[in-house]
């Protein structure tokens, strides 16, 4: 068996390339930190919330090929398809694309239930409405108004932190209502999430944030920034920063560390994601 | 919510000519014939059945880019990269690939258990083990002796003609000694077809098959020809659609139709795919 599984070595060895290549790992944490808030057990929490970041992992891998952005560094290494090539980096991609919904499915701690929540919810938010979708748009041309702007970064980005912190909700089996409303928390801390991208973007040189300028700015697509100007987008940063804090404050959770990771994670400061 | 859409149009009309661009459907076929001998409802095998075909249709898309196996057509007409390009062409494959997950996980004529159960077989057929495994194979060389080349074919083209009956099995609610047996007629199955497939990959033309001559003849890969030559593998393929008939001959149903689809499919005349 040793000697049969040489071969996938190759893959898993690229698979742990991008996965291991560093990263906050904001959306598992989220998925983590969400399901201790409600009481739910985060040993259980932590495969959804790996099959999350392999989603991420899998998205940047496809987003980063030759015949996508043509993006030859991320978080100051080069892309998967430099170091092997661009067959291993789509196979690699379609690897982690799939592993996760294989994962769930046998996983003996979740319920049946609670599988099928968790892949439709995975599935969705990578799919055409969601991280496919967003990525058909930016390569027709991108984003063409501020409402077009929103628009993509609620597929882009949005999609996958609604998922993880529905996916934390789902492990930890809240009601319907307060997966509604963390969703609603889910929906403002992505577009803050890619607002602050985009000003560290423009405002960190490659030398501080360990990587290149975003081949965004390169290509001249429409961001926050372009659309709203430093201050506009500094302002709608602290809109959706504040909003993401009340609704923590509304639920009857002790929200404390949840709370601390979000005013951490959308205050600008150098970023390395 | 038209004007929204336009943007996806483009990725569902790009699917769509891959998905409606010809084939035999041997593997939804497959799973309806089995669903339909274990007098399962064929209403509800439908969508796993066509979730079976969108697995196959990404991995034919992937497989045929530039930077895989670099195929310029398939069924006689441009493969999809050629005819939009690279970029959309991943894209397309990847949305195939994360749609039957979506489908699957919403169907409201499915149990929980059997939606958990499909989702299984689909994504380990789909992974490692199995389609991108071989592909993973295949990029590295190929395999190299008679042992590989079954093992590969057993991933490549053998997971999914199991998929495909399993998962007709799972629709019926079938026992897991059915399943089993079945599976083993899923996997003469698919040896067959590949080496069927090889075979008519050197006996046909072009103008015969409508199709370029395989990329695996042309590229001097390893096929069970160049392994067994031509009357080996007529002698195997005649083995291994023997054991499907016994196999079938062996249950407690009324498997005359799948007996006359087995023999139709796996018989040596003029073939499309």
């Amino acid at each position: 068996m040793r000697e049969k599984n040489v071969p996938y070595k190759h893959l898993f060895q690229a698979a742990r390339y991008t996965l291991l290549s560093g990263g906050k790992r904001v959306r598992p944490l989220l998925t983590l930190l969400i399901t201790e808030m409600l009481g739910g057990d985060t040993d259980v929490a932590l495969l959804p919330a790996c099959c999350i970041e392999m989603i991420h992992t899998y998205s940047m891998i496809h987003d980063d090929l030759p015949c996508m952005d043509d993006d030859d560094f991320r978080r100051g290494k080069p892309t998967l398809h430099k170091v092997y090539n661009e067959g291993h980096a789509v196979l690699t991609g379609d690897y982690l694309l799939t592993l996760p919904f294989e994962l769930i499915s046998q996983d003996h701690r979740l319920t049946s239930h609670q599988k099928v929540d968790l892949i439709h919810i995975l599935s969705s938010a990578s799919g055409w409405r969601g991280l496919i979708g967003g990525q058909v748009v930016d390569l027709l041309n991108g984003p063409k108004s501020p409402d077009e702007l929103r628009e993509l970064h609620l597929q882009k980005t949005g999609a996958l932190f609604i998922a993880a912190v529905d996916m934390g909700a789902v492990v930890a089996e809240a009601t319907a209502e307060v997966r509604r409303k963390l969703r609603s928390f889910a929906e403002s801390f992505g577009l803050a999430f890619q607002i602050l991208n985009d000003i560290l973007d423009v405002t960190s040189s490659e030398e501080l944030r360990g990587t290149e300028i975003s081949s965004d700015v390169k290509n001249g697509k429409v961001t926050y920034l372009t659309v709203m100007g430093y201050d506009g987008a500094v302002e709608e940063l602290n809109v959706h920063r504040e909003r993401c804090i009340e609704i923590l404050e509304d639920l009857p959770y002790d929200s404390e560390l949840l709370k601390q990771f979000t005013l951490d994670i959308l205050t600008a400061k150098m970023r390395e994601d």
